[in-house]
């Protein structure tokens, strides 16, 4: 049976979503927890997506095969009982034996969360503390640009080889609380650091170092990457993903 | 010249605010700073009371003497700078010499905070994770068994020698938010393990384990005190503390 997954993640304490050797990873410990509930069988997760160290999720997918007779409520209590309090499965289903988590992602959102007030040593693992004031007219204006479908290849990790670097960005917003400022985007999908890189730039707006029509310009000509600064990871969330089934 | 500061801290990797050898506690971080601050002297920080291991502080109040020569801007810059991420100074003022900031407490406010829906892996440590439903109706009609002047001595530690266990709640609630449900009590003081029993114990009138009446009959006779439960201090913060100067 094929199952589908719906998780969160803590991601302070991993290096990221994806196994790495030697290293504590979300992957690694779903991949343990599914050898003892799988009758001592490895087992392949496919997650719908990385994410980076100290990027956090409140709701990543996955989909993986086993063979046991489970219920579904059942294999969320085994699960959650065999991994670390830093993760925790909300939904388990079963799918088509054709699902597959990655391929058949139809949007995907990802929210990002600046305090612009003092300090907050109990959120400093969960917001971005920049605590300085930022221009949210400007940065509303700017993150209009990111909307539609481009080549995003000036906001992705130069590490990236990739062909095709056009995504579409359905949505994309700021929202304001207190002294809380959250970006969300969403989009059939999201390159290495794109959303930090989105982020770091708009802020480079927020700050009144960049206009919000360098945006444009940026996305338009890869030679202004430069311009493109990289926002820390731990105000990042990968907030939900939605699939077509 | 005497100062007062108002701090905050992440009580998750404390093992609470009072020094204790070998252990890593707020105090001895303050005590550490001011060190180097008060000119290589040893510098005693009396704090407004003590929070316990896990216990966080969005409000905690602490009076040092210095004998340097500084502003209150750079005192806070200079504490910030040399205390570790998981405390942060929001405000300095200076007192007059006979300031103490325990003996001159006003007010003080303790807010718990129980998660009554799904499993957040992400505030594990910042929000009791209780996970199942609460009759909120019945724990509002108990708490109000709190208010007023009491002998608390059947919802204090075992452990506490004291004359008087007489206390005033002047204000005692209970906010619903979504699935979260905060525990608010305002008063002259609180004793070792006090906010947590008296919480803990209307969690069990919450679960329908004991009715909200005997909340004062507990209060009323210190040999039903084996009523009394203790919760987990994830939950709790130091939310405010007020002074008459």
């Amino acid at each position: 049976m094929r199952y589908l997954i719906h998780f969160s993640y803590d991601g302070t304490n991993f290096n990221g979503y994806q196994k790495q050797p030697g290293k504590r990873c979300v992957e690694s410990e779903f991949e343990r927890a599914l050898y003892n509930i799988n009758n001592h069988t490895e087992t392949k997760i496919v997650g719908a997506g990385r994410t980076d160290r100290g990027v956090h999720a409140r709701c990543q997918c996955a989909h993986f095969d086993i063979d046991v007779d489970i219920t579904l409520y059942k294999l969320k209590c085994a699960l959650n009982s065999l991994l670390p309090d830093d993760i925790h499965v909300f939904r388990t289903e079963t799918v088509d034996k054709d699902f597959h988590a990655r391929f058949m992602v139809c949007k995907k959102t990802y929210k990002y969360i600046i305090n612009c007030g003092e300090y907050n040593p109990l959120e400093r693992n969960y917001v971005h503390q920049f605590n300085k004031s930022l221009n949210v007219e400007s940065m509303k204006e700017a993150i209009k640009y990111f909307i539609g479908k481009h080549n995003f290849k000036s906001f992705v990790s130069e590490e990236v080889i990739k062909e095709n670097f056009e995504r579409e960005i359905f949505d994309a917003s700021i929202d304001v609380n207190d002294s809380k400022v959250t970006f969300s985007f969403t989009g059939t999908g999201f390159m290495k650091y794109q959303v930090r890189n989105m982020v770091g730039t708009l802020v480079k707006v927020g700050k009144g170092k960049l206009e919000p029509s360098d945006i444009k310009r940026i996305l338009e000509d890869e030679s202004l990457r430069n311009l493109v600064t990289t926002i820390k990871p731990e105000g990042l969330y990968l907030d939900d993903i939605m699939y077509n089934i």
